[in-house]
């Protein structure tokens, strides 16, 4: 899969030099972006094409770099949304671009924008790329249109729980646990989860039943690593998850704690420290205390607990070979620390 | 094509809606943006086709519908890119969605970023669809790996010109008419004329050869449209245009005359009217007067009439069947004033 992705990057970077030298490093840091990643996508692509019995590792492996693709296409463009500049401790995209601009003197709006500009671009030519290497793969005709019917459904689902953020983000009231669950699913699950098992689903020629089996599986296993997701962006160990455990409570992110701590008589208290963007170490510590005594961090827990369960569950019903290689995924999202 | 497009977005539309009310008012907004267009690209797809002898309409208004779509996504995200907030006159997806948040009572900048936001969103979303057209033409595999080659080229060059454009918007000199001119041919007119025209041909079966000239015909039309452009946008006539004769000048854009003008002598007085954000009506007809005495507007005029004169010369060369359809084009290049 890496090898995938480097002959793409290296074609269409020797294709923009042609062009100029700027445009080429525009392809070098959407490369970055699409580096350094866990391949979490396409592991879960090849972990079902294998355990469904496929042999043709290749196709595997170029519709794995597609999801992998859409997914430095959809963090790219979130940052945008986002208005970040770094993701995990370094430049992206607009933040290198940005910088720059800086240093060519351009004053810090003008030169914020030119990196949005560029990040924006860059976006575009990964989405691009997505169908690009699916068409790489040279499947037949009824598999093609089955893989792309997922990528479309993938990108459909993001761009809806995208947009549900930005409305989050826009208001004032706290959206319930089911709302905030629903935006999860669309923004990250479907595309991260889903569609990627799905697709080694569909690339293994397995029938429908197994498809929705492994759809099944990774709704569950998506809401268990949202829920460990928002419980490591409060209460994990900065050193190990390189984010800020101030980052969320500063913004204001509707997660699971939140959504649940909004629902019990301690809210009024966490409030005062909910998305102000001058919150202390302090009031941080206060606010995860409080978050705590609420019950809010363990029902976040529970949740992520009987959701991992309910996807093991799901497991038995597939060929061993499948559950053998997505049990410890299961596992592995109640027991990560980063 | 029209009847394929309306076709894509009901379904689109009926997914989203099945999500919930405000993704389904996302679908709707982008549909406006894929709207009332000149609907160029699909032409150009089907004038080729047709003049070479393609028989198959539903192909080539597929194949022309996902042109017109790649038109849609690359000028909602220029328009983010631009922090424009209408097109000609009318609010764009940012600026439909800015104008949501103000009336919620979202004050300015948050309400732009949402407007932007959402402005990306959708255009992931019309850049997808893109390939989804023409997965949705079923083409045989060698044509359908031709036309995705040429929509990636489309894309790719469009990327190149964009990210020169910004890079220009910063820079405080004027580049030179070469730049400006690689510039607009791969910003614009690559994925506008040339490679429409070429998928016409690759739709139809023609050789190579043929594909070759239609793309030589594309880039000197393209050439000649782009002079025209930019004159209309400093010396048209804005009741026909729907586009202020203010906007080039005051965003310093570095267009053709202008690149022209920064060779002569009179550059120095013109420069003091470029790119000033509070130039008033007066001083623009002083700018205007200033570039038709520099000689300016008349070489742009002249460097029109050069290339879509070569444009008919390339013609010649082609079958009769497409000389018919497409002489009317590059007659329009010049005498269009809209």
């Amino acid at each position: 899969m890496d090898a995938v992705l480097r002959e793409y990057f290296s074609l269409a970077s020797a294709r923009a030099r042609s062009i100029d030298d700027r445009y080429e490093r525009l392809w070098g840091r959407l490369e970055s972006s699409a580096s350094g990643g866990k391949r979490f996508r396409p592991l879960l692509v090849l972990a079902a094409y294998e355990g469904l019995g496929g042999t043709d590792e290749t196709q595997a492996a170029r519709v794995g770099a597609a999801f992998e693709l859409l997914h430095t296409a959809l963090i790219v463009h979130d940052d945008v949304i986002d208005r970040d500049f770094t993701r995990r401790g370094l430049p992206n995209v607009s933040g290198s671009y940005r910088d720059i601009a800086t240093t060519a003197g351009i004053p810090i709006p003008a030169a914020e924008h030119r990196g949005m500009s560029a990040a924006v671009i860059a976006g575009d030519l990964a989405l691009a790329g997505v169908y690009r290497l699916v068409e790489s793969a040279r499947l037949d005709d009824v598999v093609r249109e089955k893989v792309l019917q997922l990528v479309d459904w993938a990108l459909f689902a993001s761009a809806a729980g995208e947009l549900a953020d930005v409305d989050f983000s826009m208001s004032a009231s706290v959206p319930s646990i089911a709302k905030v669950l629903d935006m999860a699913r669309l923004k990250t699950a479907v595309y991260t989860f889903e569609a990627p098992l799905q697709a080694g689903a569909v690339l293994a020629g397995a029938d429908e039943r197994t498809g929705d089996l492994l759809g099944e599986f990774g709704r569950e296993i998506g809401i268990a690593y949202q829920a460990t997701d928002d419980l490591l962006g409060l209460f994990g160990d900065e050193a190990r998850t390189g984010k800020s455990t101030l980052g969320d409570l500063r913004e204001g992110k509707s997660t699971l704690p939140v959504a649940h701590a909004a629902t019990t008589p301690l809210w009024p208290e966490i409030a005062r420290y909910f998305g102000r963007s001058d919150l202390t170490t302090e009031d941080a510590d206060e606010a995860r205390r409080l978050l705590i005594a609420c019950g809010a961090e363990s029902a976040t827990r529970a949740l992520a607990s009987r959701h991992a369960a309910a996807a093991i569950a799901v497991l038995e019903q597939l060929p061993a070979a499948v559950g053998e290689r997505l049990r410890p995924i299961a596992v592995r999202a109640l027991e990560r620390d980063k």
